[in-house]
């Protein structure tokens, strides 16, 4: 391939469309590594991934250059580390132990090979905090960056906890970062001088993954993970469950350094993937905090207040 | 929602950008039919698929805008059509019974809601001629169109039907249409005037999903889907099985449909989605067309000449 050649000769890596759709490919499962549960990864017309529960649990979200991350905010690791985590936490939500992810990838050929590397790299790391493995994927030609990540997971027996088995007299508790990404966020906009531990919350969330075994083992009634912000995300609990939640802005966590916006950005900022669950009263685990209960009606009301629609949407913003 | 107020007060339907991402959501997953594997469809943090076999086959494919579908060749319909077949066809090519689509969905927002309508239409029905269903997504604001999507499928305990199988002395036959998109293509290239089948090809494979059954009955050695053209597919089983495949191209079925390039269409042609396999001597099925011979050695021969690298690359093009 004379293309191949001359990057070579050159001594560095070459780019997407210099290497060829087929030799990026190559470049990128050379470094995948295995999991436990690929029956056959990369290399054939599809994978074969292992469902010892007799069902598989499948989510699948897309990521936009420009719209869920900046190439010049965020490096190709944070990138893959995003990507992968908040597919992963999806499959967590439902309380299923992930599996796989598959990944397709469509960016400009005159992007470095080595970009998509350590997209890669972020990708295959951020799998490995939850036992998952990337197990095949595609590579095209685009104008902007798209990464489409699919998860799978395995229930193990049980069943899926899903948004409709919130019950009044329920205690809502929250798991992990609130926030944090929203307020890195609106440091980016403003020129991006402030604590690093924000700007990298926002470039990379942090999903507490043994969420979901816990929330299970609490015997959870609904769970789900906090990707629009927690007022919107709990109002799809309060709908598909048909009850009212009640939060007390007061119990949620509002770390000093979220700043003086700290709580709206902890009550409405999306994207650091935490996790929000009901629990029988007196049922909520250690490392969960309790803000607030479910009580008869609909709606999500804060301190005796409706919270109206708003949060993120990818469109109307 | 004043947006989708003024949208309604003019009696239609919208562009995605006013309906916004959870209106246009709404709309989609309420023209999906179930489908007999999906245990929980849309609407939660993931689906849940039955997946029997206590494995899950599954792949990911790409479609760009201007690169693997053009907006002026080709109605939504057909692109969901498309989008569905080449996935489907990756499941039926490992000897799987394809269960369930997740799409994910990146379009500008200034896109009819209408547009994404029909292109589900086009996903949905696809998947109803294997009995899969759509069983999530994603939707997302997006500079071009890109279509994500994910196929999984159930092998029913058996292996599943891989490219490393091939064996000196097997058969090589296809099933299914070859040369027919390229030859369509070329027709749309040079002014779009010619026989409708053809650009009909182009539009939308018509993979025989069959196969996938047929080739297991049979005691197929190899199996693949013809994505990249015949001879450049049938070197990846070379390269996988270790042998040498030798085409006899007087045998190859090249219909006179295909004017005067037909056996270079019916070769190197892409994106029609027949089938290839390797069989034991003899065990070819009625419906498909022996095309030459598995031998010892490596690489891919026609009449006696070798053919070297060639073929589709979405990037080298």
């Amino acid at each position: 391939m004379g293309a191949r050649g001359r990057a070579e000769g050159t001594g560095r890596m070459g780019t997407i469309g210099e290497l060829g759709e087929f030799g990026l490919i190559s470049r990128l499962v050379g470094r995948l590594p295995a999991g436990p549960a690929i029956a056959l990864g990369p290399g054939d017309d599809a994978a074969v991934i292992t469902a010892p529960d007799g069902r598989v649990t499948a989510t699948t979200d897309l990521l936009v250059q420009g719209r869920h991350f900046r190439l010049d905010w965020s490096g190709p690791y944070e990138i893959g580390r995003k990507a992968a985590a908040q597919n992963l936490a999806d499959v967590v939500a439902m309380g299923a132990r992930p599996t796989a992810l598959l990944v397709g990838l469509a960016v400009p050929p005159a992007t470095e090979a080595a970009w998509a590397e350590r997209l890669y790299d972020g990708l295959a790391d951020e799998c490995a905090e939850t036992g998952a493995a990337i197990a095949g994927g595609d590579v095209v030609g685009a104008a902007e960056v798209v990464i489409a990540v699919t998860a799978l997971g395995d229930l193990g027996g049980a069943p899926p906890l899903t948004r409709s088995g919130a019950r009044p007299g329920d205690a809502v508790a929250v798991r992990g970062r609130l926030g944090h990404s929203s307020a890195g966020l609106d440091l980016f906009r403003a020129g991006a001088d402030g604590p690093a531990e924000l700007l990298d919350a926002h470039r990379r969330p942090r999903p507490p993954y043994t969420a979901g075994a816990e929330a299970r083992a609490a015997g959870a009634t609904a769970l789900l993970d906090v990707s629009d912000g927690l007022l919107q995300d709990l109002g799809h609990i309060a709908a598909a469950s048909g009850v009212r939640i009640e939060i007390d802005s007061a119990a949620v966590p509002v770390p000093a350094l979220l700043g003086p916006d700290g709580l709206r950005h902890a009550l409405t900022g999306g994207e650091d993937h935490a996790f929000a669950a009901t629990f029988p009263a007196g049922a909520v685990p250690p490392a969960w905090t309790a803000v607030g209960r479910v009580a008869a009606g609909s709606g999500v009301v804060v301190d005796g207040r409706s919270y109206g629609p708003g949060g993120w949407d990818h469109f109307a913003s």
